[in-house]
């Protein structure tokens, strides 16, 4: 086993999360807590579960696209249609810290958990919701997918080449920005409740995620009136930066600043294009783009790729091969940060996923349990919750687990 | 005011924060600190500060670049190099909760704060920190930049229209994915030390937040041994999902499942495609992708974008128009969300910026301060920590603030 299989206890042990998300955003999200120690449930729908159980790339009945998402949870199944359900759902949330859904607004509501209830009911409660454009305002009925979200908060309008049309980012980056914000959104809520006893109703929503990224891009819109360009792989306000042809592929490169273009124009033997005037500083190095990469590739496509970033990097310019997934993962950098690890799933052998982006040196993200079976835990949250051997067959019979 | 002036108290209300980072990624997770009621005292080197604060669009010498990543945070000047500013970083620390830094790995160490002397000196200190490739492995000296990190993710590799280069995502999405987790990462480390009394040193990397960006490309990747291809517009795993052709521009539709498409096929009147063996499954309707276009966009392109996301949207179909930050900005539901806010700057007026992603009930994010002139706190905090004016005036003197 790998020292990522760590029995110590994360940053959130002792934090109960009953987790009612399916598809990608909210199980990213609880999977994030998960990860940090925090006692995740999933409750799965009897019989299917989550869709992406079924979605994705599936090998020996076993969906790869789900273990992204779904390391670190027991899995449970409960029709939350029915009274029986129902109220084993109370009996959960008597018991947790954290609750997690990402229906469309009003659905928790119509299963009788509307604010109200769920503040007076449980007061020291976190719940956390994704939806797709927020709970209040004109669009909030409206069906929500990662696409719309990408369209609608503006971010494909400035993503893409320059002259071609509006791009979407291949990851469905509004779901998994919406993860985090709520990752996060759920732990400054549980910050504030160990401090006050008050739980807090905590909302985040694909479009506004990605709002919340604009950023410069934003400022530029703002300060200027005018809606940023798309500029494919150029930087809108530095020069150099992007792909330069080497002799065998391309290096990326991005020199972030005046001292940083003088390194690298040092590290090329070019310095004295700082004395052409049209070079001589970042606004006139935008404005002659065109010359100025034609000088550097005269000298970037000499030598290779690996050449280039072994002497640049030396000179303390950022530089970097791009890699595709294969790559990536076979990169030394990466395999030191432990970026793939692997899943033990028993019958179906060691699965790989990506590892963990936060680090911890007293309290590590760790693999505390593989993917669930559908239901496989079941039986045993609700034995904890003190139901017997009866009120379990019932509930079976019923068709409610 | 508007409502977002809120003096009601973040859940983060009494973190105080010690932030040392510029540029970027660093900024971006303290203000989302400072936004939901952390105390964020941002350490400038004396003379220039943060380098944004000349950067991006200036308006009457202030940048709106960097107010979009330093608001809710006052400033204080403070030379680290200089023996007498280490002191007043001590001093500032015995109060702090939080230390954040997004220096090269190691250069903290030299300022004389390495990892063994902040665990003894400040043992309930949560350390954040961000940085390029991660602390240890090859490539930890390396200087980093988003667009590096990009590229070397995988995360370009996988962007981009299927027959064009591998393409960066506008914003400097490395940068800001970090930001999130560590600001989550933090918050966590913070429920911990609620618990036990003891910090924790917090990090991610530019490049590994990305590669937990991967999701279902990674697992296409790890199940088939084959790296994903860049689709574009395209979704390299359901059809129909797009843009497609609109009497007076483009519509974005993505049915995510088969009960979808079929309410997408009836709102279009197209039931009878179902029935059409190249198009009865997502598999064959993959296989026969430009013909299922061609067909819907027959239809599509008989009414006006607008008609079509009122139709489809009344018939549960996520649909949207692809906006520009202009649109974005204006559109109703981005309003009623307050995804755009002001900040009231004084004389250089109200300041839009991008508003808050996450949404709490109890403890709402609020606008606790503007964005700080160079050193506006610097005797402010320095008074606070108990330093008299002669202390002051000697710290000045010797250029330490």
């Amino acid at each position: 086993m790998s020292d990522h299989h760590s029995p110590a206890a994360g940053s959130l042990a002792g934090i109960r999360v009953i987790d009612l998300t399916r598809v990608i955003s909210g199980p990213f999200c609880t999977q994030i807590l998960g990860d940090h120690g925090a006692e995740v449930i999933k409750v799965e729908s009897p019989g299917r579960g989550d869709v992406v159980r079924a979605q994705g790339n599936m090998v020996n009945g076993f969906s790869w696209y789900f273990a992204q998402f779904n390391r670190n949870k027991r899995s449970m199944t409960l029709d939350l249609r029915h009274e029986a359900g129902k109220a084993v759902l109370h009996r959960l949330l008597e018991e947790a810290d954290v609750l997690v859904e990402n229906f469309r607004p009003g659905v928790l509501a119509k299963m009788g958990l509307d604010d109200e209830t769920l503040r007076a009911q449980y007061p020291r409660l976190v719940v956390g919701r994704i939806n797709g454009f927020g709970s209040t305002g004109p669009y909030r009925d409206r069906p929500a997918y990662d696409f719309i979200a990408q369209a609608m908060s503006g971010f494909m309008g400035v993503n893409g080449p320059a002259d071609g049309e509006p791009m979407r980012a291949a990851p469905p980056i509004s779901d998994m920005v919406a993860s985090q914000n709520l990752a996060f959104g759920i732990c400054a809520a549980l910050v504030r409740r160990e401090r006050s006893g008050q739980g807090d109703i905590v909302e985040t929503a694909l479009t506004n995620g990605l709002i919340g990224m604009m950023g410069y891009l934003a400022a530029e819109f703002f300060a200027t009136d005018r809606v940023p360009a798309r500029t494919g792989n150029d930087h809108p306000m530095l020069y150099p930066y992007g792909l330069f042809r080497a002799s065998d592929g391309e290096v990326a490169i991005a020199p972030s600043n005046d001292a940083m273009v003088e390194r690298l124009l040092k590290a090329l033997g070019m310095l004295y294009l700082l004395d052409d005037e049209r070079f001589a500083d970042n606004t006139r190095r935008m404005a002659n783009r065109e010359a100025l990469r034609e000088c550097l590739t005269e000298v970037t496509e000499t030598r290779s790729v690996d050449a280039w970033i072994d002497h640049l990097n030396r000179a303390g310019v950022p530089c970097g091969r791009v890699h595709d997934l294969r790559e990536t993962f076979a990169d030394p950098q990466v395999q030191a940060q432990q970026m793939r690890i692997e899943l033990d799933q028993g019958e179906l052998g060691r699965i790989p996923v990506t590892g963990f982006p936060v680090k911890m040196q007293e309290a590590p993200a760790a693999v505390h349990h593989p993917v669930p079976r559908l239901g496989e835990h079941t039986r045993e949250v609700l034995a904890e919750l003190g139901l017997d051997d009866g009120e379990l067959r019932a509930l079976e019979a019923q068709g409610v687990i």
